[in-house]
């Protein structure tokens, strides 16, 4: 644990563990909605929606719905989350899960458990998996476009725009191509941020962007979001890669050290755990920074940028 | 060529074997746009966009491009299709190919190759391909989503919905997971009927209704064009089943007769050859009864009807 203190070192009281209350009362809203939106899928296909419940509904942080309400509820400028803002963050949560299914399959990851329990392929079947995934990726872009997620179709629109930049080529499956290629030709620190950036930073980005967006946000808070959700999204992956250094299986629920295992490049083997875990603290402090002229308003995004890099799983 | 001749009875003159040069030109102007947009692409992950636009541009008859093109036309009232058409029709081309590359795969259909070529998998890798399909549903929604694709962000946000209820959970995905459970409990007509309705008929639907769409059908068209796209979809498989059935590898470009060496339902097993063939032609019939009161306007939907039923490939 003496590493990870120095990720804690100006850190507001928390366990490391969870989330804070407030964020996490958001999150069992997101989790309620999203069994609501499961539970009233009309396709007689029932196999195929039992397996995109599966792999969504897994006791998962959902760090990436908490930043699309608390981003929400700071751009509305009140106390509570504007309607249809948790299906933004619900859309946010099919994409992830998607995206997870996906790179758990034999030909990408090869990974058998998710969060300690079997992968969706390994629960159901790949051909399964290839399809629970690929009609989350739907789902996720249905969420946003219909009309009870915004009164504004500019705003629908713009959320599918983005959702679509963060998540596609030039984002998160560019982002997994280029960390395949990785396996036979290692990168250096820019490649791997690069690469990290669009694999993972893209849609924890999209999440804060999408919450002000959906909200509202003027253009001060806009461009604050997009430097507080940069800064994240990059010390998130740091501390991923350090928390993948350090853990053993048992308690990540997942193979540990298999970047290092394989050879590839990581912020850990590239900078050292130590400078690695700096790095983290020191661009949360930026995120928080951006933040800060909201005040105690921008509390919950503080509080889920210090989770992001003080989290064990 | 007996056989065939009970598709072609009361057809206008044609081949048989492509589409009416009008149409033809349309759906170059599509591999137009989709060459342009695969030009532009940013990402670093090249070896994703290579094999993106290898299964895009890979010989396809552009049949749901042409549908686009087509109806935006007949709705928009003139004889040239309204400005940003051609992105709803790369968009469903888009959408097509990545179905087709994940159908491909070795955990769901197991086909080495697509239209004479090697497969998206067989080509690049596994995992370049669920990749590759992955990013070109994402990029479909992009395109329809997108500043550029209409004035109205009403009109785009419709298109995202249509284009997700036809190819997620309730449709196209979603018909592909009862196509695979067919494997082991096989189908009535009716099941078959309806598990072809949206593995298939859904995004050819969406292809007329959102050329409807994006052109400002009016009411009256808008229901036209949902009727005629429903039998156009339905006897689209239907001959489908018929060319499996009759032709072989060589001529089809994919194995042939690989419905009924597993097994499976299909609607030349249940029906039988003759009564297929009859059933698709007088669906074919009234699609073109559908767009009737559009009198010569709707010469190219009809023409595109009948190239469905009559194609050898």
């Amino acid at each position: 644990m003496g590493h990870r203190r120095l990720l804690t070192a100006s850190a507001p009281k928390t366990d490391g563990m969870s989330l804070p209350a407030s964020v996490l009362s958001d999150t069992e809203i997101v989790a309620t909605e999203l069994t609501r939106i499961f539970d009233h899928i009309p396709s007689p296909a029932v196999r195929l929606t039992d397996a995109m419940r599966y792999a969504t509904m897994n006791g998962g942080k959902r760090m990436r719905a908490a930043l699309v309400m608390a981003a929400a509820r700071l751009a509305a400028g009140g106390d509570t989350v504007p309607a249809g803002a948790v299906r933004v963050a619900a859309s946010v949560e099919c994409l992830h899960a998607y995206s997870l299914i996906h790179d758990d399959l034999p030909a990408m990851d090869d990974a058998d458990t998710r969060r300690g329990k079997p992968a969706c392929h390994m629960a159901f079947d790949e051909a399964t998996a290839i399809l629970a995934g690929d009609a989350l990726q739907t789902l996720a872009f249905e969420l946003l476009a219909a009309d009870d997620t915004h009164a504004d179709p500019l705003v629908r629109a713009r959320l599918v725009m983005a959702l679509a930049t963060a998540s596609g080529i030039d984002g998160m499956a560019g982002g997994q191509m280029l960390d395949l290629q990785a396996e036979t030709n290692p990168m250096d620190l820019e490649e791997v941020r690069q690469m990290q950036g669009m694999k993972t930073g893209a849609l924890i980005q999209f999440s804060a962007i999408a919450g002000g967006l959906h909200g509202g946000a003027d253009a001060a808070l806009a461009d604050a979001l997009e430097r507080y959700s940069r800064d994240l999204g990059l010390a998130f992956q740091i501390a991923d890669d350090c928390l993948d250094y350090e853990s053993d299986a048992e308690s990540l629920g997942k193979p540990a050290g298999q970047d290092a295992d394989r050879g590839k490049a990581s912020f850990v083997v590239l900078m050292g755990l130590d400078q690695a875990k700096q790095a983290a603290s020191s661009l949360i402090a930026e995120a928080e920074d951006a933040l800060a002229p909201w005040g105690e308003a921008a509390t919950p995004l503080c509080q889920i940028a210090r989770f992001a890099i003080e989290r064990r799983t």
